[in-house]
């Protein structure tokens, strides 16, 4: 029988950050180049973590790794060079050995893009983890 | 009515092109990042119109555009710096203003990960389009 | 006889941002990659038009553009995910149709790497303008 | 007294390989962001490294590196995407425990930007190394 994911309190899961579009990161079409969002998505994900006191680098210096096993990008609308965007991210499905976070961008109330990464825990020869309680601790926390 | 998807050929959808993981394109975990598979898809496509007569440039400084519109990536195997991957490119899906990529990509017999990009038909301000007969049929053309 | 440089008020010269350095943006050796710099000097200059009034976005779309001509690095100490690194950037020679910023990027008290680019003051066609007198006036003002 | 670089047969130095553009390396000026060509210079530099039988995934994994001290890039012509070009990379400096390699890219006739860099030869806690025999005689050794 599977093992059913962990329940998530909805009011500790969610954490909103800003960046800034930089010059390299648009393309000839003048617009930002569809690649950069899963950069976006990831500095969302390490703020979110480091918002309840985890900087992801201690974890990777321990030989915790949470690569990225599957992503998903819907293309809302266009942004552009200096745009200042919002990034939401959201812890959306924690399991035994593997997370979701959901993200979407937005410039003012316009989507710019949303989507999902599904993460797994491994360690440093890329052998899969059961999440340590340490870290489940930290994904179920507020933010600080 | 839903306007069907124009029946494709299989024996003419697919490309395979090769490409060398550069330095660049891996991170911290001696992997390469998981943003670099959305530009190894982007070259695939290019080089699948390259073999079909086209160079997407040709169509950009016509005012044409084919902007990623959804992308999809499962990571299945890391690959890691100067590895040779080979991308294949299939042509999975072709309506009125939008078409769909499929890709693989490999080494060797190992899949390293694979996806899908969807991409709109768009004008130079941005503006979706009905696909121009001949982007139509250089799409339903034989690699060459 | 060559025009001489403008002269600069060195206490108008120069700003200081801040970033922090992002996963995709480290190497397989574990440090950030030496091209990242070039875009962290990118992301220097930026701010220092900013906080003298002009969004370089607008510039860009009037058709002015201020591409790199040369550009030169030496990289003192690596830097790692997650630091926080001050960019200083110093307007260091301004010209009739060509300006050089340097960069000093430092970790606290540790410099990381320091430089220059020299940039070309060019219209859309890509070809050399001499400095407007609105743009040279930003590169005399005084930080906000 | 400092000790002399080690003398070089000209004959030997220097390597061409290609490389097309890619439709991320453009920025919105419609060009190859400058960035990019740091990159451009490494893909040549891994390549001159491959012609005289080595992988420079291999050295990595023994734990010797080549990072890059300083580097200096010029721009002649902007290049575009799906341009091919020729990266041509020469050993220009050997010394004990540092080299430097030069570059010039080019398209056809027209020189597109040259430039340099200095790697320092470093052991995995970033130690500065004497340049090991084995690494010099590859670096003295004739392209394959």
């Amino acid at each position: 029988m599977a093992v059913p994911p962990v329940p998530l309190d909805p009011t500790r899961t969610t954490t909103v950050s800003e960046l800034r579009v930089r010059f390299c990161e648009t393309d000839l079409m003048g617009i930002v180049h569809h690649g950069s969002y899963l950069v976006y998505f990831e500095t969302g994900r390490v703020e979110w973590l480091r918002r309840r006191g985890v900087t992801y680098a201690d974890w990777a210096t321990t030989g915790l790794h949470l690569p990225v096993i599957e992503a998903h990008v819907s293309y809302k609308t266009p942004s552009r060079f200096d745009d200042v965007l919002e990034v939401e991210t959201t812890l959306a499905e924690l399991r035994s050995a593997s997370l979701r976070f959901a993200y979407s961008i937005r410039r003012g109330d316009t989507t710019i893009a949303d989507g999902w990464t599904r993460l797994a825990c491994i360690d440093s020869s890329h052998k899969l983890l059961r999440l340590p309680e340490y870290v489940r601790d930290v994904l179920l926390a507020e933010e600080r």
